[in-house]
């Protein structure tokens, strides 16, 4: 209010000097003036009109959407368990310089916090390079580890598709020496095992190796120096068309026509099945695996294995891969008629990585690894479609009982009664108002009556029964009670 | 090396100036290139000094320290469960201007992002004002619900003391109309649950009303308009003595001597035991309340309730309590005998926030809010040190048996067994290497003899027994043998 009577003095100002035709200099120095408040008091009506929203590419997680991630989650956790992981947790940002040289052209999507004095930050970009820190700050040679946390890129979201700003990673990884392709197979089991156990539908394991990449480079004339970078444009083969990636080869990044239309040859070479071993082959005894997993270029050297190409060429952009990388990909559920199913997006991928934890030991120690990583936000929208389509209802608490009384007064012997249930562990609420549509099997209600007789009326919210149970009976009752719902 | 040899270059250029007697003018701008240079080198040679750490206030957590956390935050969420709550997760950063205005003079702590296009964020500083936002945009007016998640805030560490820049906050709220003082009630009583559980000693829970305080600040003769200033002020007391808080109240805050001094002398008054309401008479039939749980000025109007201050007047500097505010800390266990025991530090609060979710909604509309925020960082260093100090082993995975195989080439055998096990559930390692020092109960071990037989060896690590088990029998034997232990 103050500052619009300051701009409506500043304009009576204005006028003034412009109807005595005051100096020309002093009008336009008054003007100016004005034009600065009102371009301020624009602002600050501006700052009225706050929108109420989280960040793009971010949302919040409802009591609904936290019980699916919940499924999720254990499913994988138990997975990461069988299979010996311990868990570790690291900061939500590193310094900057931690993240530096490990991304390739993907560096650009990385958040920097302000510099606000003192080290400058960046929020993680994926669990692999903190984890590669770790290692090399503790000096550990030789771990099995799960890490289930969030991880940001400033990329373009499609949130309907499951991809986001923000959003979780669950990472296994194996760090150490031992026999060759071990741990390498034993991530590949744990994506079937874990893809399998959601049964999210069909799915496809596409794998190839960085040094076979590397070869295809090298006998298409690409040089050396460009291999990565390369790397990154034939990543992008699963959502652009041949003819963009290869302009941008080009045009962009200074390839010769002639080594580009090579490696067009090499892609752009369709489902012939060339190269493709069961997973069954590789891990023996496992039987489930050869229905739906396929090999492109595991134990395959050289360009044979490349010809397996039906759902894009794998590449994988990071920088840090330097031996077998590979990519789950989900085939659509409703097209099973189809002959050519069209792949629904990555759901988990990985590689290996030898030379990184090198990068942070200060003697340039290597400690081999190879990791996987499930991309648990597809996974998640997936899971949320399919519940919606179901009708089956979720319960967002675990609350076994609702203690309830008709009359105000019994507001002591209600919160009583409340007081020895909790001590015994039962999971209740006080609350009616906040009762319905939850699910709460049963409702212990309060009565003066029933004071009188030593008893508290039992409800089963199912059958509408009621039932009197004896107070010191009551904790067993509905212990009984919720273990048969 | 080519810079080094350019640094070594422009020094010869320069000598060779000063030895022929050269323009100073031009030697002067020669020396300035060099020292450049020179600058520019030492640059990139301080980038190859990579610091191996964590960012300032933060840390990993490893195995262990996973585990620990694993077990309060399970004795936390389960007392949130059995209150009925529900769960929901927001973003880690929100736009910049939802935190603005929210936090008083605390904002300065909080952690910007880089502008890098596109909108302003900040880190969340707590979960309160990110479940107000998440409300109001949700038009949820009715909400019991947990957040257990990392807040952020620029603050000087002191790690041995549990005091990070990241921490975990494990919040508990409760929205919506219910009836006067039950839902704060219920509050302290989680705190004591949560508290009494982790069995972290003795504890006081203060509580006071932030209307009790603006009644004292109106009595002592401070304007209106610095309430919330000077109530910042007086919530430093637990760390920082009366004279440095009245220097700061008069010299940086304008406040008059006269009503300083009169502040001073409420809240130098010294634990009489004024005000002092067991929690057992705010929370009836709960007998274990009386043991170590005083409040201060709960349910006494006044400036009476101001007296019992024996651990420094509690304020809260939080700009956005309006009702009950209340904070736990942790007595020295060490010096039970001693009289008067030393508080060592907050270790859970919060308070009712009636007008926060009203700031977000276009409307104005008001939700009730009352919630509690327990501190897991100092509770787990508490936890940590005692468990050092007991030499408990903790296992940091769940592996129940190692496989192993005295001879190389029976891998694919080995591969076969463990994937059986996979399947029946089993967690396993197939590593021996790793398998040292962890606490893992059973080794499975394949030979050639036992193939032949059908059997497997089974030892048992803690006994160093060894014992033959037919194959088909070997998931039952170590679901038995693992159950035992």
């Amino acid at each position: 209010m103050a500052e619009e009577a300051a701009v409506r003095a500043q304009a009576d100002t204005v006028r003034r000097l412009k109807q005595d035709k005051a100096d020309p200099d002093e009008i336009a120095k008054e003007v100016a003036k004005l034009l600065e408040m009102k371009a301020q008091l624009g602002e600050d009506e501006g700052k009225h009109k706050f929108v109420l929203k989280t960040p793009k590419g971010t949302r919040d997680y409802g009591p609904k959407q936290m019980a699916i991630r919940e499924r999720a989650f254990n499913a994988i956790i138990s997975c990461f368990k069988r299979h010996g992981a311990e868990v570790i947790d690291t900061p939500v940002f590193e310094l900057k310089e931690t993240l530096t040289g490990k991304y390739g052209e993907d560096s650009k999507l990385i958040y920097d916090l302000k510099d606000q004095g003192g080290e400058l930050l960046s929020l993680r970009y994926d669990l692999t390079v903190p984890f590669a820190r770790y290692l090399a700050m503790n000096k550990i040679t030789n771990i099995k580890r799960y890490h289930i946390a969030k991880v940001y890129r400033r990329d373009n979201p499609a949130m309907t598709r499951g991809r986001y700003r923000e959003f979780y990673q669950c990472d296994f990884d194996i760090a150490g020496q031992f026999d060759p392709m071990i741990p390498d197979a034993e991530c590949l089991k744990i994506v079937h095992e874990i893809l399998s156990d959601l049964q999210l539908g069909d799915f496809v394991i596409k794998v190839n190796d960085r040094r076979i990449l590397d070869g295809m480079f090298a006998v298409c004339g690409v040089p050396d120096s460009k291999f990565r970078t390369i790397c990154s444009s034939v990543d992008k083969l699963d959502k652009v068309p041949w003819e963009e990636v290869r302009s941008e080869m080009v045009g962009e990044k200074g390839l010769s026509p002639e080594a580009a239309d090579r490696i067009g040859e090499y892609v752009q070479l369709h489902g012939e099945h060339h190269g493709v071993v069961p997973l069954a082959l590789l891990w023996p005894g496992d039987g489930r695996c050869r229905a739906h997993t396929r090999l492109a270029g595991a134990t395959v050297p050289g360009a044979a294995a490349l010809a397996h190409l039906r759902h894009g060429c794998l590449a994988r952009g990071l920088d840090y891969y330097t031996g077998v990388i590979f990519e789950a990909v989900l085939l659509h559920e409703e097209n099973e008629h189809v002959e050519e199913p069209v792949s629904v997006g990555s759901v988990a991928g990985g590689g290996r990585y030898d030379g990184l934890v090198g990068m942070f030991d200060p003697k340039g120690r290597k400690v081999p690894c190879v990791g996987v990583s499930i991309g648990i936000e597809r996974i998640f929208s997936i899971l949320e479609q399919r519940l919606e389509a179901s009708e089956e209802k979720i319960r967002t608490t675990e609350t076994q009982v609702l203690v309830a009384s008709a009359q105000k007064k019994l507001l002591e012997e209600r919160l009583k009664l409340i007081s020895e249930l909790w001590d015994a562990g039962i999971k209740l609420l006080n609350q009616l108002q906040y009762c319905e549509d939850t699910g709460i099997p049963l409702v212990a209600i309060v009565g003066e009556q029933e004071l009188k007789d030593g008893v508290v009326k039992l409800r089963i919210v199912a059958t509408r029964e009621e039932v009197n149970v004896r107070r010191e009976s009551l904790v067993e009752e509905i212990r009984i009670r919720t273990s048969q719902c």
